[in-house]
């Protein structure tokens, strides 16, 4: 495969908008179900989005795929996290052995889980771990790029791929994580510089985070923007002088499953820096993107109010892994049955005997008018 | 069967705390899970009343119930609902048929649905429905009590009898919801009674309700509180007052899903006001209960917050029917599959050269406490 600029701009070029006819259509399929209209709240907005995703008036999410990218970051070297580097490789191994969170999260629906190294900090013998590695991780941001602009490049061009691999295998929905120690911090000078918001205004203390650690961790982002100066009106530039490899090849999968036509869910905190990398790349891919769970890193907000998404449930998950994601396909499964298999008013008419009151559910559209409970 | 206040007493009695020593056991096994602690949220704490509920280690809630309890309010009487009274008999039917939202979506899950019927105000011979019938509708709680205390009995033993049924038949876990056009005036009255809230503190408006339909609910509320006068201590005086069979019915499955020891899930503001008086009947049986969506319904938090819950999820749903059961079931499922299927610390080592690192995954156990992404 050809890794190169050109190639990721005819992937970008090749992102279309969601098919607003059908989605026009399902609204109007929306509004004669057999329901006070607006009832079933975000099911509906997800069934309308889902329609003008996939092009045609009765999508499923049957196919299920959860890509986990992992990597290491350079700046652990700082201090900023308080788990070993050596974790990102330990856990890229139980991922692929099914052992942890993420993963009993996605077998628990059928969702196929690929885990995809692109950067661990050790030679990888597992089966099932897919090899895309571009470095043994990506060098310290607070003291130079993490990354050339071609690994960059490469990395985006790897994630699209993989994306691109699922849905020929298949896939009607993609779910995106990742795994890597650092990578908070990552994306925190990732959000930063694409949003011109202050560093201490997307980056986290977490729950164990002390004090000290906090103060430090917010230091080392604000020496990484200084030292790169990166460019935020250049996503390429941003992500490969203070992104890491997981953050940019999860960019790509967003792009990629959107040139796919797929729905792409948007995991927790560093999968929102990842996806709004994606939108500035390649804004069309904005449309496809679905969130799951509210993380509570703060700039999981800031990231979401750019993309203009609001995250489905909020459930105090915060373990990565693409842990979110499952949960919201089985979301998405909901929606496409209310759009699939509810009866309309019309198809719902009952003609032995009990004609009357069924005409009378009409009511409900006719002045029911999205009052629902309120109304009864 | 026997419809007494002994019955109901010996059924209420008959349930137990959730096992508190499996609980502990539950806590400790998540406090050894390959993840940061704590970092799998509310699924940790569902896993863990889980476990206490069903007295085991592994829970599963494979066999999954939802049932609906469907009747007539004389309340309608005095224009509260925009929707006509014969709503709740062609939904009833098409509950029963498969064509709803409710049914839809528990359909979508593998659940089996339950209608019920114990007070709708048409004779149904429809092959789906379970007749209970208590009466055709209650009478107006504006002018009157809704019911005789003794049919209050009744129907909140129908609910328990249906609950212990559906445990028979195998049931893991239980949802309650309901289809009656007129009951979110019924459980306004029912909530303000229980805990002496202002009427207009616990009454909703709805999307669509008119300013002036809005002033008449809470007056028609008021009004029936002040003819009735129910005793607030007492939920069987509550429920037969200003109540309704549904919610009675709702009520009695929740204490007999307790009783059986199985989850019992909460839809929306009516199953809440059920639940409430359930708890009040039978405190034990709040430890069974688990709410699922929250409801735009203003009493709705007034009702949680006396039973010290939170909704797991706000989708901005408000059909009813128990339609938010099933997605908090999937919640459930992947409660489960974290407690029985990922690996513990020990169970994750690897040892083909890779045992440092997973040792060092001990770290997140030892420091990582609870900071999850925060120290990533």
């Amino acid at each position: 495969m050809e890794y190169s600029e050109n190639r990721l701009n005819s992937v970008i070029n090749s992102v279309r908008a969601p098919d607003r006819s059908v989605m026009d259509e399902a609204e109007r399929r929306q509004a004669q179900l057999a329901k006070p209209p607006g009832s079933l709240g975000r099911l509906e907005e997800l069934a309308v989005q889902l329609c003008g995703i996939r092009g045609r008036m009765r999508p499923t999410v049957e196919n299920k795929y959860l890509l986990v990218f992992c990597s290491d970051n350079g700046v652990t070297q700082e201090g900023v996290a308080s788990a070993p580097r050596s974790v990102t490789l330990a856990q890229t191994i139980n991922l692929a052995r099914g052992k942890t969170g993420g993963s009993v999260l996605a077998r628990n629906i059928g969702c196929r889980l690929l885990v995809c190294d692109v950067g661990v900090d050790a030679e990888i013998r597992e089966p099932g771990v897919i090899g895309r590695k571009i470095a043994r991780g990506t060098a310290n941001i607070a003291k130079g790029p993490a990354m050339t602009r071609e690994m960059a490049v490469q990395a985006v061009l790897i994630g699209a791929d993989l994306a691109s691999e699922a849905a020929a295998e298949g896939a009607d929905v993609i779910g995106i994580g990742e795994m890597g120690i650092g990578n908070t911090t990552t994306s925190s000078a990732v959000i930063s510089a694409l949003t011109g918001a202050a560093v201490k205004d997307v980056t986290g203390r977490g729950g164990g985070i002390t004090d000290e650690m906090y103060r430090n961790k917010i230091s080392v982002i604000e020496r990484a923007l200084e030292v790169n100066s990166p460019d935020g009106s250049d996503a390429l530039d941003v992500l490969s002088k203070v992104g890491g490899f997981d953050i940019a090849a999860m960019a790509g999968a967003f792009i990629g499953a959107a040139a796919c036509r797929l729905p792409v869910i948007i995991d927790g905190f560093i999968a929102a820096a990842a996806a709004l990398c994606a939108a500035r790349l390649c804004p069309a891919a904005a449309d496809y993107m679905i969130p799951s769970h509210e993380s509570y890193e703060i700039g999981y907000r800031v990231a979401m109010d750019e993309l203009r998404k609001k995250p489905l449930f909020s459930l105090g998950m915060r373990l990565g892994e693409g842990s979110g994601c499952p949960i919201a396909m089985s979301m998405l499964d909901a929606a496409c049955a209310v759009m699939n298999d509810m009866a309309t008013f019309d198809e719902a008419g009952i003609d032995d005997g009990y004609l009357e009151p069924i005409r009378a559910i009409d009511a409900f559209s006719v002045d029911g008018s999205g009052e629902g409970k309120g109304t009864r």
